[in-house]
C-alpha cells in the first residue's frame, strides 16, 4: 500500500506499529493528563516517555525542553510571536508560516543564500530542509557562525528523516505527520525553556501551553521519534536509491532540469519540464496512481506562485512545468521505476499535444 | 469499562465506533487536505462530511461557518484575540483560557450573576455549562438581551451533551474529547466570517487556519457529533439518573451541600463536605477505583483556589472539602450506588481520624 503515494512531504502514512501504541490511549488509557487519579497517571507517564523519545530524536540534553503542541505551524508562530518587537530576519526560503508572519509584522526577509550568516538580529529563522526543493541548510553551522542572539530552526522536513542536534540551536519546530506519526501533533524544542506561553488556558505543558494535552497522538508522536532513530539510515538509504531512479529517468528528458541549490535531501526532487503545465502532469499521473505535488507541502491549493522558486529565479516557463516528487518508506523501487518511465511517457504526449 | 470513572468533566473515553471511523485515516487514507491528488480529495470530503456534521449539532445555518482547530481553548484564544482592541467583558465563572486572557489583556470580568444582561461590550464571553459546578447559562437568552455587539459562547460542557442552538450566538468553541472524540481537536463557529487568522500558515480551513488539518480527529469530531445527536436525549436521561443516585447519597451526609446555583446540568455533581480535605478523599477513592475531581477539568494539577468556587462566596472551609463528579456514558447505576456509598463511608472514616 502508498507505493505510488510520492508526495511524503505534504504528509505520510502513519506507520502501524504508531498506530498499534497510540490505539489504547482513545479508548483503555484515555485519561486526562493534567488529573490527579489513576487514569490522569497513566496519560501523565504515557505523556514522560513521549518526551524522552521525541528528545531523543533531536538529541536534547533534557526532555524538559520539549513542549507538545498541534504541529510545526504553532510552533513557530509561538516563537515569533515573542520576538515581535525585536528585529527578526527569515531566510526567504521559508514555510508559509514563518513568510506569512514576516508581511504581518514587518520582518526582514534575507536575500537568497546558499550560506547564511546573518547578523544583528534577534532572532533568525530558517528551515532546516526546504520543502519545495530539498536543499539542506547547515544549521547548526550557521548557529555557531552568526551573531545573531537566537535561530529558529523548522525541522519539518528533515526530523525523523535526516539526524538532527539540537547543539546551540535556540529554538525547533516540527510536526508529527512527516515522519509517520498523525497529524494534529508536533512539538518545539527550547534551548533555555524562555517563551511567554502563545496558548492560555489550563496551564499543562508545565504551563507553557494551555489546551489538554493530545495524549494520544503525543504518545504517537514518541512512538515515532523511537522508530525514526531505529530506522534513520535505513530511510536515508532507501531514500536515495529511490531519488535515484526517478533522478535517472528525468535526466534523459530533453528540455528538464532539477531544481534547488546545494547539498539536497534524498528525500525530495523537484523537477522543471519546458512547455509543459506542471498541475496538468500531475493530474495525469493521479490518473495512472501516483501522488506527487506541484507545489508546496502544505497549500497545494494556493493559486500564489512559489515563494521558494520565485526566490530561486527560476522564470514563469519554468516554474510553470515544475513538480515536486517526495519519498517515504512505504515507495517500492519498482514504483520509482515506473514513476520515472511514466513521466517520461506522459511529458512527451503533453509535448506533442 | 470506565464504570467508575467520574470524570468526564475532564474528558471521555473515546467511543468505540468514533475510533472504527477514524482509524482509516492514519493508515489507508493518509492524505493531506490541502493536495490536489485522489490523496488528497479522498481528505478532503472526509472534513466536507465532518464540518456537515458538526454543523447539525449546533444547528449552525451553513458548515461553512465551522473551522476546525486544536480544542476550544485555541477557539476562545482566537476569538478574543480579535477584539483585543475592544471592550470585552467575561463572566466570572470562565473556563482558565479565557480567565487568563482577561488577566494579560485587561478585560472587564463582569460581577457574579445569574441571568447575564452585560450591556455596552464589543463582546461578552460566557460559558454554557460551568465546568465546575455544571450551573447552566441561557445563553440564547442573555444573547437576544444583552446589548452588546458580540457574544462568545464557550459549549465544552454542554457540546454532544445538552442541545445546543447556534442562533444568534456570534461564536461557539467547543473541544471534542469532551463528548467521546479524541483529545486535539476541536471547533470553532463564527456566525459571520470575519476573524482574522490566529494561527498563520499554509491557509488551510478555507484561509482561516495554518496548519494541517487534523483529517483522522476530524472525521472523529464529526462521528461524535452525528452519534451526539443520536444518543442526545438518552444520554441526558442516563446522566440524570446517575446524578439523582449519588445526589440521594450525598444529601444523607451531615454537614454536606451541593455547590452552584441555578439549574444545573446532569453531568456535573459538585459537592463540599466541612472538615474534609477533598483531596484526601479523591486518594481514598482514587483507591477504591473511582476517579473524581477536585478543582476545575484542565486543571487539577494547579494549587490555586478554583475562581470558580470563589466567585459562589465559598468560604475556605466548605471550599477545601469539596469535590466534582461528572457523569458520562460509560457508568452505570450500579457504579453510581456504589460511589455514593463509598463517598459515604469515606467521609466518615476521614472525619472520625
Amino acid at each position: 500500500m502508498h507505493e505510488r503515494y510520492f508526495d511524503n512531504a505534504a504528509t505520510t502514512p502513519v506507520d502501524p506499529r504508531v498506530v498499534a501504541e497510540m490505539l489504547p490511549y482513545f479508548t483503555e488509557f484515555p485519561g486526562n493528563a493534567a488529573t490527579i487519579h489513576h487514569y490522569g497517571q497513566k496519560a501523565r507517564a504515557a505523556l514522560d516517555l513521549a518526551r524522552e523519545r521525541v528528545a531523543a530524536l533531536i538529541q536534547a540534553e533534557d526532555s524538559s525542553q520539549i513542549t507538545f503542541l498541534s504541529g510545526s505551524s504553532e510552533g513557530n508562530n509561538w516563537v515569533l510571536g515573542n520576538y515581535k518587537d525585536g528585529k527578526v530576519a527569515i531566510s526567504p526560503y521559508e514555510h508559509s508560516s514563518i513568510i506569512k508572519l514576516a508581511k504581518r509584522d514587518g520582518f526582514t526577509v534575507l536575500p537568497p543564500f546558499e550560506e547564511c550568516l546573518p547578523e544583528d538580529f534577534d532572532i533568525v529563522a530558517l528551515m532546516s530542509v526546504n520543502n519545495e526543493v530539498g536543499t539542506i541548510f547547515d544549521t547548526e553551522l550557521i548557529r555557531r557562525r552568526t551573531k545573531s542572539r537566537n535561530l529558529l530552526v523548522d525541522v519539518t522536513q528533515s526530523a525523523g528523516k535526516l539526524p538532527t542536534i539540537a547543539g546551540e540551536i535556540d529554538y525547533i519546530s516540527a510536526s508529527g505527520h512527516k515522519f509517520y506519526a498523525p497529524k494534529g501533533v508536533g512539538f518545539l524544542y527550547q534551548k533555555e525553556v524562555n517563551l511567554k506561553p502563545y496558548l492560555l488556558g489550563g496551564g499543562q505543558e508545565m504551563g507553557r501551553r494551555g489546551s489538554t494535552a493530545n495524549v494520544p497522538g503525543i504518545v504517537a508522536l514518541g512512538a515515532a521519534a523511537a522508530i525514526a532513530i531505529d530506522e534513520m539510515e535505513e530511510r536515508m538509504a532507501h531514500a536515495a536509491s529511490l531519488k535515484a531512479i526517478v533522478f535517472e529517468a528525468i535526466s534523459k528528458i530533453s528540455d528538464s532540469q532539477i531544481n534547488g541549490p546545494g547539498e539536497k535531501s534524498p528525500y525530495v526532487l523537484n523537477a522543471s519540464f519546458k512547455g509543459i503545465h506542471g498541475e496538468t502532469l500531475l493530474i495525469e499521473l493521479d490518473q495512472a496512481g501516483y501522488c506527487c505535488s506541484s507545489g508546496a507541502a502544505c497549500s497545494s491549493t494556493s493559486k500564489e506562485p512559489s515563494s521558494v522558486l520565485v526566490a530561486l529565479g527560476l522564470t514563469p516557463e519554468w516554474m510553470r512545468g515544475t513538480i515536486r516528487v517526495s519519498f517515504g518508506k512505504f515507495n517500492t523501487p519498482q514504483a520509482a521505476e515506473d514513476l520515472g518511465r511514466d513521466i517520461t511517457r506522459i511529458v512527451e504526449k503533453l509535448r506533442s499535444l
